[in-house]
């Protein structure tokens, strides 16, 4: 784990089942800090407020709740989301303005203030280095296992680490950060240059993630950096190396949400290569990773490749349709915009029992490449979400 | 029925559980013709052969197979197509252009042609004024009813009739025609007339509907007059009798196709009003009837406004989220941005049990107004579509 941030999950009883749901990370010392927050217009009271504070570049604690995400609660939202950080640098005896807050959980019902305000001194005496796991748990909402991943650098001999812990299983789709994340390292750099680093990460990481297609009211991705191992990240070739790990992180994060996604059995990548840009092979890898027929047909194992090729056609992008490849992990199963017949199609089935494989789409068009991953779509999403609330 | 059209199905051996999946809608004389087809850039045979014929503007018979969608089959599927139109052409002794041909079902297979071609005798024997219904469960595939109307106006005292017959349970959006869908009508209109009336009337109705967002690589809406009651459409006042007529046609079938969505249990009008424009309100709309979230929620009879809030906030529409009122039925749950507390839930939860009813979101902000149907997302969805193919 990152040297210098400690962390804490406790249960304060706003999930109703008595698991962990608080959660509190806390820096030895002010660490610079950037963010990336939803791009619902619907924001989350948390997520205003850390909009507002992260301007000042500096912060030195996260306090989070899961089991409500205070959205849709008005004025009164506001001023629950500005007591949660009072009390945490209460606690912690440092300035209010130093603590980020963030929310996840159902929209549009009030806090329950008391039983954060009675959980906080806990919260911050749980407070250890090696206490991430608590933290990932009490973020925790439909997810089923914790997500964390560390790891290590090196820039110009001096190494370094990069932490992250997120949370996130439906709501989920890559035009956002993602639902929560909070990375922390050891380097020091600017707050504009954390900033510049996370979007860019983000863009190739958490933006390539889907699950269903909906976007959250409290999405938020922090990074906190300390300077405490001695390395400054300034100048191109460190911000080559630092920007590596990251997006390293950040992938590792993402796929870990992928694969606990609501209901999902597999991780899927969709990769669309030879598209004539970038942005044409993205337009259309995201319009097969979300589409309902594709996913339960990859819940199902039915190589019906024929709702790929459909997702293809209406993806707004002008295609030759009868030149178009598809393989199943390195299994052609369309040639030419036709099937390849029975056997591969026995073939790609073997390859869609796998729990991760990548779908490739070759539109022989261009230079154009685009990866997005996604899960498929069960019965269990269904459940899920049709029982969320009871 | 309107007067002058027969119809016919029979069961040929393409749908592996014996039933029919053989139609055929013939005309005692020509009659000219309009149609509107899927803007998915795949196209199955059949489509591209009437997007061909139909420039004539006229035809005397459709025949139309359920069990195989006839696309990405290569030269073969559009000499299957051909062959299709020439056996019913001959069994009828019309030219072969005087036919339109449509598939339905499975993508990527080619079609059982000894089955279809042995049939058709049966099929052309089988023709009868009132034989609507065989026709309309032949071109089924996994709808659970057949889905038919006749609806009759009257023109300067000249009663006329339109009556429609459509299949599609899934890959539905509205951003097409819908799967399969033939109108029939006694009244006398040119070509160009029919087909600037059928894409008025397609606009405002089938295009408002949503199953699941996928569209199909089949998609035909064919309108049929023959102008067998005497009166003509061709000035504005029966223009407007006319279109209304037809609306009303393809509206109770709209309804009727999402009614029996891939299962769904209850059809849901989401009524979005006072938006900056209808263009707005459609896009809201529309991401609010497409959301798994939503749709997931109605499944579960669960009052989840802050799901649909969340859709709202993801349209892509400028929106002042702390204005927004949301009805269900009558039942003001969401006011001004925030819940209106546990009793209008518990009447909401009652209105959520009833098998249709109206979603209404107020913007405050002009006069823009949209409506779009959709159904409710299912367990059943998902184990229909995971098993499709097998």
């Amino acid at each position: 784990m990152c040297q210098g941030f400690k962390f804490a999950g406790v249960a304060s009883g706003l999930k109703k089942n008595g698991q962990k749901d608080l959660g509190l990370i806390y820096c030895e010392r002010p660490a610079h800090v950037a963010g990336v927050f939803t791009r619902n217009q619907v924001k989350a009271a948390p997520v205003i407020l850390d909009m507002q504070r992260i301007t000042s570049g500096a912060c030195q604690a996260v306090i989070v709740n899961s089991g409500n995400a205070n959205c849709c609660t008005g004025e009164k939202g506001m001023r629950d989301a500005i007591s949660m950080g009072r009390w945490a640098a209460a606690g912690l005896d440092i300035s209010e303005k130093q603590v980020l807050v963030a929310s996840t959980g159902v929209i549009g019902k009030p806090l329950a203030m008391d039983r954060i305000q009675r959980a906080v001194p806990d919260l911050v005496k749980a407070l250890h280095p090696a206490g991430i796991s608590h933290f990932a748990e009490a973020i925790m909402t439909t997810d089923t296992v914790p997500k964390m991943v560390s790891q290590k650098g090196n820039l110009d001999g001096v190494p370094f680490t990069v932490t992250g812990v997120a949370k996130g299983a439906g709501m989920i789709r890559p035009d956002m950060a993602t639902l929560l994340c909070f990375v922390m390292t050891d380097v020091a750099a600017e707050p504009a240059l954390l900033k510049e680093m996370l979007v860019t990460a983000t863009k190739r990481t958490l933006n390539c993630i889907t699950i269903d297609g909906d976007t959250s009211t409290n999405d938020t991705a922090l990074l906190l950096a300390n300077g405490l191992c001695g390395a400054v990240v300034k100048h191109d070739a460190e911000k080559e190396t630092f920007q590596d790990l990251l997006a390293a992180v950040l992938m590792s994060l993402g796929k870990q949400l992928v694969k606990d996604g609501e209901g999902a059995t597999k991780l899927v990548e969709i990769v669309v290569q030879r598209a004539k840009s970038d942005a044409n092979a993205r337009q259309i890898a995201d319009t097969v990773a979300h589409s309902n027929l594709v996913k339960t047909a990859l819940f199902g194992e039915d190589a019906n490749w024929g709702r790929i090729i459909g997702a293809v056609g209406r993806a707004g992008v002008p295609v030759q349709t009868e030149v178009i490849d598809v393989y199943f992990a390195n299994e052609r199963i369309v040639q030419n915009g036709m099937g390849c017949g029975q056997k591969t199609e026995i073939e790609a089935t073997r390859v869609l029992k796998r729990p991760e494989f990548t779908i490739t789409i070759d539109l022989k068009a261009g230079k154009g490449k685009a990866s997005v991953f996604t899960c498929d779509f069960s019965i269990d999403y269904v459940k899920i979400n049709a029982d969320y609330r009871s």
